[in-house]
């Protein structure tokens, strides 16, 4: 268990959170009276007069509120059942950073908002960077109710409104989340509700092979419950299977007798080695289906994880190209999902790299309910060791993104048991920005970590600014410039291994050799450029014309090739790697410079130290592996290692 | 636990071993009567007349024996303590096998005849290919005694005459096994002793910091032993420290009052993270002496293993030379090594890999006892699945090591819970020619395999045969011909990855480029080569003169290299990939014709399924990654993918 003190003193952002909740809270509303309580009596803000605010609740408004200042620091906040708490938040940070209070009603932009952890019973995160989950345990729940709460604080104050507290690879470990440990789940629940946030469970498409009712059910009261079936598992998980859509909607009210309130699923089926309806022969919407008419009579909702593809693709084969993949599986299914279905992509074809175009999936489906995912853990991004500030990033993502069936948004959480939360001090701007994009995806990304930086109370606003805004920019010069995916060492995904992924069987190669890089992705390539609505595949589609940054996504092309700067495409490959080391390098020498809190500024030093390292591996890996390949120099006669 | 009737139907060799021991056996005299007296009563020899054994104990004869034959299938043994039973497994195999008994006194031509596990107390077995740990399990001991007693008996028949019983990387769980776990060492040790075989424990260099007296000495007999400290851990584990030096004095004697006949310590220090004595800035042989001195009282032995390089090094450094490191570290200290101390070194200068010349430390030290150790687990050769026999490989690393002080040798062992022991039912021969090859390294690998194979009673001798006898040849060429090294993947050691090892720490580089591969690593290069005596040096010195398995061990050479047989480099790297992947069907063809009985044949040819699948990956990624650097296509014409 970790130790509160040091854990309180690393708010996530916002200096006064660190003040506990006195009491437990039985509503948004009253979370609201505590915060602007605690606000008023706090000196976080610095605003001389304490403000004064009053709260009308108004049902009718739901998530949204509207904001009035009155006379002397008098602020009416007016809205819906959780809208009261995020107008709150809102009026607390606008006092914070001295803005005048929005005008006119505020609602949010995507009605879900779900953060997705990918913490397993056991305890460990998948592609966690900031320590154990801060829940599970040894197979079950175990963790300081406090931090929980403080941690629906969090969500709250950036509008987070729901937490998928399980790995979408939902395996054995999960099963007892929808039996045995219902209770615990229950309680769970219980001290985030006050914050607006509720639960989503990930589950196991083949649960009820495993599960059995009796089983699963002690210490629930299941006497309301008459059971169409034995206790035994079923033998089948086919979702045409009259005897597994029963299991379902029993599982399901048995679920939502402990949790009323559960979100709902969030499923990953079919997808590197989980089970899903493809087993017997059944398609992703009879799949999703199934599961969303259990879950609708309690007004759950079903999340099906887009991410499918062959991950045991043969190199060899040319013709496959695994970013055409679940466009190819989904489009079909187009308009068949039920109402409660939410399709859940990820931002792009591949899975998270540095640089992808937008998922044509979430550009093509017209009549499918859709959420974009996210990755806030920063998998390919530096493992939370390298700075990588995602703002300017989504900026670039929601540019094609004005589909308007994406009604939700999930972000795969960044969060962890270490004392600050995620790792790296200046991580949780991603946390806090995903929730401002969620609200508001067309924000400036500037303003948004501007933000984050004054509520942190951080004192050098402009170099932390400055390290912030260019990071994603230098990650990108030193990993994988113009769109190159997959270079990095297999498995951990952190450093460089060029062709590491190049012969297995994950569909991710570069197909270099001593002449060309790249894939042809264009129509007379793989095609996959057809999967985009034609504004979108003819900025593509032209090497000539082709964004520099995304040239090697859709493009084999000679090391020879021209860009549009006059430079050939070997240099500026080279270019790219040894100025991206250098910024690294300055900065490093920014850094130092910048006055932080005491912990923050060892962490943060300490893992700089580390990324200069990784950037330098980067640089010399790369550029090796490109001067070996070619045989071209550096113009400019800088040290490429052979 | 394992199913008795399981794993009794798969003895390693011998059918006859299926008759469980009687009684419990006291003396290697009375194991000899006793399988003389089964083997006499069993039908396994098909010699007609039952033979009859008497017995003559000589103990001044120790392990050796003298055979005779007298009128009517009368055989006298006469042999010392363990010789007498070399003799008896001798006569029976001489029996079976219908060869004349050898004339003279049979001596071993290596006194320490030991089998290296790298089991973990917890039950796992490191680069283990064969199931879980024979006798670990959950942090400590776990085993069928009937079994532990079969292994006795067959290590016994090819005369092993230790067993280490403990992975070299000896961590904090094998602590107890100097400690609270004594008592089942000591009973352990007791199975085994009737069969001549002793054991040996890997201990970790830095035990001193971690054991506290008190705790470890939990139910042991300790009233005799004047503890010269107290009962807390030291502070260093300095092997020149005083407290430290008397720590393992009074520890040696605790251990060997539980184990009198302890064959000694094997020691990993200073290497892949193991601690050591460079901690203290003391030399390895002030660390293997204090601990020698330590045993010395008690007839112990000190192995120390040489594998040490640096095992973080920086790709882009050329001048460090993995293969360079073990003799620039142990030459100096030639001489410097207590009497008791072995020096244990693998055989080549590397680590296992397919194909390596001779360690120079074994060619290079006259004045220090050492033993070379051999992998009969096939971490590099095809994890068991793909057929690796080793008999060939080792005749040629014998061929080098004539020195008069290597005393000893080490096979780590393929051994483990499996039904069959060894994963594919042909990996015993490895184990059982090991045995044959540390009585006498000289022999023919041809007839080595053939006992095998009449011993395991295969009625279909000339198709395992070619099987068995070409395996490691074709091995060789579908993965790692001309002596490439490190091709694989990253880790599991299974399967092709040309550059999955290129930019690691670890100092495993093949430097391929557009034009060239290899490392130069003679005289003028790396100056490896001027580590041997002249007389091995010069064969691999000049590339012209250079046996082809090694060329690309020693010399950098470019794609159009002529070799002698006038083929370029690159269309023998082109044909030795297609010839073996080739083979390797034949191989198939050939296993599927050949009658076996029912359970070796269905492991046998779903393993042999599994290496045509890798050895067909080996076979096009090797020459996919040659043709993309090289451009150079294939003469004849076949296809390599791009």
């Amino acid at each position: 268990m970790d130790n509160k003190a040091s854990w309180r003193e690393h708010p996530v952002w916002l200096r006064f959170l660190n003040k506990p909740m006195a009491e437990r809270l039985t509503s948004p509303l009253e979370a609201a009276r505590s915060e602007a309580e605690f606000f008023s009596d706090s000196e976080s803000g610095g605003c001389g007069q304490k403000p004064f605010f009053s709260f009308v609740l108004d049902e009718s408004l739901g998530e949204s509120y509207i904001l009035k200042e009155g006379s002397e620091r008098q602020i009416v906040i007016r809205g819906g059942k959780t809208g009261i708490l995020y107008g709150t938040y809102e009026a607390i940070f606008d006092l914070i950073l001295k803005k005048s209070l929005p005008e006119g009603v505020q609602t949010p932009k995507y009605s879900l908002r779900m953060l997705d952890s990918w913490d397993n019973p056991e305890g460990t995160v998948e592609r966690g960077y900031s320590g154990r989950s801060l829940w599970f345990e040894g197979g079950s729940f175990s963790y300081d109710p406090d931090r929980i709460c403080q941690l629906g604080r969090m969500l709250a104050s950036v509008g987070i409104n729901v937490l998928c507290i399980n790995n979408v690879n939902a395996d054995a470990s999960a099963r007892p989340l929808i039996g045995d440990l219902l209770p615990e789940v229950a309680k769970f629940a219980d001290i985030l509700r006050p914050f607006g946030v509720r639960l989503m469970l990930s589950v196991d498409f083949s649960s009820p092979m495993f599960l059995s009712e009796k089983k699963s059910l002690t210490g629930m009261d299941v006497q309301n419950y008459a059971f169409c079936r034995a206790a035994d598992p079923l033998t089948t998980a086919d979702p045409l299977d009259e005897d597994v859509r029963c299991w379902w909607k029993e599982r399901a009210a048995v679920i939502y007798q402990a949790v009323p309130d559960l979100a709902g699923f969030l499923v990953k089926a079919d997808s590197e080695h989980r089970p899903g309806p493809a087993t017997y022969g059944r398609n992703h919407a009879e799949g999703a289906n199934m599961l969303a008419e259990a879950l609708a009579p309690f007004g759950g909702i079903l999340v099906w994880r887009a991410f499918v593809y062959n991950c045991r693709q043969d190199w060899r084969d040319t013709k496959t190209d695994r970013p055409c993949a679940a466009y190819d599986l989904y489009h079909p299914l187009d308009g068949k999902f039920a109402e409660n279905v939410i399709l859940q992509v990820k931002n792009g074809p591949y899975d998270f790299q540095v640089r992808e175009p937008v998922s044509p999936v979430l550009t093509g489906m017209g009549s499918t309910k859709m959420a974009v995912e996210l990755q806030l853990a920063q998998e390919y991004t530096g493992h939370q060791i390298d700075l990588y500030s995602m703002p300017p990033v989504w900026r670039e993502i929601f540019r094609d993104l004005k589909n308007e069936k994406i009604t939700a948004i999930a972000g795969v959480s960044n969060l962890g048991r270490d004392a600050n939360w995620t790792g790296h001090p200046f991580a949780s701007l991603n946390l806090f920005a995903f929730g401002k994009y969620a609200w508001d995806p067309y924000r400036d990304p500037e303003q948004v970590i501007r933000e984050w930086i004054l509520l942190n109370g951080y004192r050098e606003e402009e170099g932390v600014m400055e390290l912030l805004l260019q990071s994603s920019s230098v990650y990108e010069k030193y990993t994988s410039p113009l769109g190159l995916c997959w270079m990095v060492n297999p498995g951990e995904h952190y450093g460089p291994s060029p062709w590491g992924y190049e012969f297995q069987a994950w569909g991710t190669y570069n197909r270099a050799d001593r002449n060309c890089v790249g894939i042809d992705r264009t129509a007379a390539g793989t095609g996959f450029t057809k999967q985009y609505p034609p504004e979108i595949a003819e900025r593509y589609e032209d090497s000539a014309a082709c964004p520099d940054e995304y040239l090697l996504f859709f493009h084999r092309l000679p090391y020879t090739f021209r860009m549009r700067d006059g430079r050939t495409l070997i240099q500026r490959i080279y270019d790219d790697h040894f100025e991206g080391y250098e910024e690294t390098l300055r900065m490093q020498k920014l850094l130092s410079g910048i006055h932080l809190p005491e912990s923050d500024r060892a962490e943060a030093e300490e893992r700089m130290r580390k990324q200069v390292m990784n950037a330098r591996e980067w640089c010399d890996v790369i550029n090796t592996f490109f001067y070996r390949l070619s045989g071209i120099p550096d113009e400019k006669g800088r040290k490429i290692y052979d």
